[in-house]
């Protein structure tokens, strides 16, 4: 598909885009953005593409049946791929449209937009389209056929190292040759907002004791990992791994993520096979998928540039910036409690980007599908409250205090966590909206 | 649905059941049998269910629209769950309807059916349903939104243990109180006779130099593992365990399943997160996914019962026959060689049943979903010659001889492999027939 329009713009935006339409300024949905998710209304109960604009949705579903693409004609035979309950359709279609479709919708939303009787002059379009945030539903975003967990936060490995082997043998010797991963769980990946069920499972409440004896119990260390995600749009045959150069453009987009974690269940669970029932409960994802695009601005330099060059060529990027810059931050609020945001981390604290991780994954012949998901690993800094995870900061031992006094190690029944994301600046935010999870107390069972 | 017809027979079998269709006495696919599959055929290129039976595979797509069912009143409302491309609607409607399906089936191809005017006597409908099974192409049977795969063969990690641990240590200590398990990758699941691109990857040359330094490299220990594995029918909403009491009734079937696994890969990448890229190039199944109906005369007692009583009761189960009395068998042929049955082993050497496995799976609150595969882990015997990889039939050290004369330590291109398993006697096997795959040289890359 080619770009016909001579009205596009540029996708590397400097200043503030204006929008006929009031964003707020403090939106991570700003107009550079224009992230794409899943939504269902009151209005229209069937589950339909959508973008996020300040504090609106508009429905691609309705927009796109209502001639609002009339303006974009190479993209009039794919109108419904917005009538599908994912993106994966969306997806599919790869990187040039995606680009074509954002930008076509950032030219609708601008305040002097070359089509203001798409949307801008058309009232009625308006009231049938453009949903405020509050009133719609996010649904998980595109169908996950696989989801993978990389561990690509160096900062994260060393802390978590030292805890366990101590400074001197912190990184295992495998770590700075490739982004380790492990195969996670697609099927309890939830959006923001989904309430959190303390795991059940099997700990060592004596880990000195011979002989080992497990018992039976809620989960007593739960905790957080804050991470970011990519959804795959292209997809690989089985035997045909994806070329370095070629990654990004297999990469969709990204969300924010919380990979719950059980951690006295993995401490019993995890030789020699990895984590398991400490991961499978649920992963909470931010629903609104930030296209690489919009993040282009945001390119930085990721971790250790300097030891690129002695990766295996499969690895090898061409530029060092091949991370983003995007602030995070963990908030913990006690129930009925005061916020209080635990840590602040950035994007940035990866050793390895998405496309290395793809790239990876896929040197063995290993296929991938348009949704398939690859977790970055926990994104911590250097620097006390920088870090990704509960164990990092309190090693279970050291608690931490919330606004209101009380005290945490690891997660209570009540609590609820929301990690935050935004790249750029007042008026011109890409961000992810809130990743947001209550903690439940664990299910009551007998046997 | 109720089972209202009086023709029903028992699904426990004894002695011979006689078809009027020729089935050859060593058929995996006897009438006791009757698992279910997706075909594609020349007569029909779309993907829809069938049953094998003796060499023949009974489209049930043209069966249920040609009135094959009209004698199953209850059934009339699901038959379009057999024009599907998978099996996951036919599993989602549960074990009762399976049982009343497969007992109708084998009603219908008895030599003194009471229905013979549905096919026994119907020239015309054998002509367009019964196709050949040398004419059909077999296809994945269910969509597989996640594999799991489970460590459950005592032996065989009792045989690794010795290996990388010595006797002493080989078990860790979380075995006997926990089915081991790891996420798998689901996408790369095909179907027997697909053949298999040796993976390329890290792998340390030379372990025990100082820095340890990966090159990139086609696999030298490609291994087999041979393993059974169930299908998940019925679904568990997230934060809702599967109690072990009705774990069986969640579990759709098995097939044969043969886990390729790259020993180097494994070793350098495994620490210490799990096996990631050793295992997700390809895994094999058999494409007849059998009922858990007709494995119940072949109920056997698994290793060591008599520590169940030490399990956390989510793990007891009532009855000590948990696992199936299958025998097993791997067969390796060099390319234009003559085939050497390597190993024999028995589907009994395993010390957690599927239930088990589903209920430890789930008791954190996980949710599966029909096509869910669970994988047993590999089943080895405890004599020379019964074991489930090579890996331990080798150690990578003491080669084994094929009838050709020539050595294997490890897989090489051009091997076919075959994993085969059948339970029962003559003229009334249950089996899952051939679990094929041929090795390919790997891929070259250019970087």
């Amino acid at each position: 598909m080619s770009l016909s329009s001579r009205f596009l713009i540029s996708s590397t935006i400097t200043g503030t885009m204006a929008s006929w339409l009031q964003i707020p300024k403090n939106s991570p949905f700003s107009l550079a953005n224009i992230p794409f998710g899943i939504i269902s209304s009151t209005k229209s109960t069937s589950r339909v593409a959508a973008i996020a604009i300040g504090e609106y949705a508009l429905n691609l579903s309705t927009f796109a049946s209502s001639g609002g693409f009339a303006q974009l004609p190479d993209f009039q035979p794919h109108l419904n791929v917005f009538s599908q309950p994912t993106l994966n359709a969306f997806a599919a279609l790869g990187r040039p449209v995606h680009r074509q479709v954002r930008e076509y919708i950032q030219n609708v939303f601008r305040a002097d937009t070359p089509f203001p009787q798409v949307l801008k002059d058309n009232a009625s379009l308006q009231k049938e389209a453009l949903l405020p945030l509050s009133e719609v539903t996010n649904h998980v975003p595109m169908q996950i056929g696989d989801y993978t967990d990389f561990y690509a936060g160096l900062n994260h490995a060393y802390n978590v190292g030292v805890l366990f082997r101590g400074p001197e043998n912190a990184l295992q010797p495998n770590y700075k040759h490739l982004p380790v991963a492990y195969h996670s769980r697609a099927s309890s990946v939830v959006t923001s907002g989904t309430p959190i069920h303390r795991p059940n499972g099997q700990i060592l409440a004596n880990p000195a004791a011979t002989p080992k004896l497990p018992t039976f119990s809620p989960c007593k260390r739960l905790d957080i990992e804050l991470e970011l995600a990519a959804f795959v749009s292209k997809p690989n045959d089985l035997g045909k791994p994806v070329n370095i150069s070629e990654a990004e453009d297999h990469i969709f987009g990204l969300v924010l993520m919380n990979d719950w974690s059980a951690r006295d269940i993995q401490a019993w669970e995890y030789i020699p096979l990895g984590p398991f029932n400490a991961k499978n409960f649920a992963t909470t994802i931010t629903p609104w998928v930030v296209l690489l695009d919009a993040l282009e601005p945001f390119r930085a330099t990721g971790l250790e540039p300097g030891d690129r060059d002695s990766l295996l060529p499969y690895l090898r990027e061409k530029r060092a910036a091949n991370v983003y810059d995007i602030p995070l931050e963990v908030e913990i609020t006690n129930a009925g409690g005061k916020p209080t945001i635990v840590s602040n981390s950035n994007a940035k604290n990866l050793l390895y980007s998405f496309p290395q991780m793809l790239a990876h994954h896929t040197i063995t012949g290993c296929n991938m599908n348009p949704g398939d998901l690859l977790g970055s690993g926990t994104i911590s800094g250097t620097e006390p409250k920088t870090q990704g995870s509960l164990l990092e900061q309190t090693n279970g031992k050291n608690p931490l205090k919330l606004a209101d006094g009380s005290e945490r190690l690891f997660l209570e029944d009540g609590d609820t966590i929301v990690l935050r994301g935004k790249a750029g600046t007042e008026g011109n935010y890409v961000g992810f909206g809130d990743c947001t999870g209550t903690i439940l107390p664990a299910i009551k069972l007998e046997y």
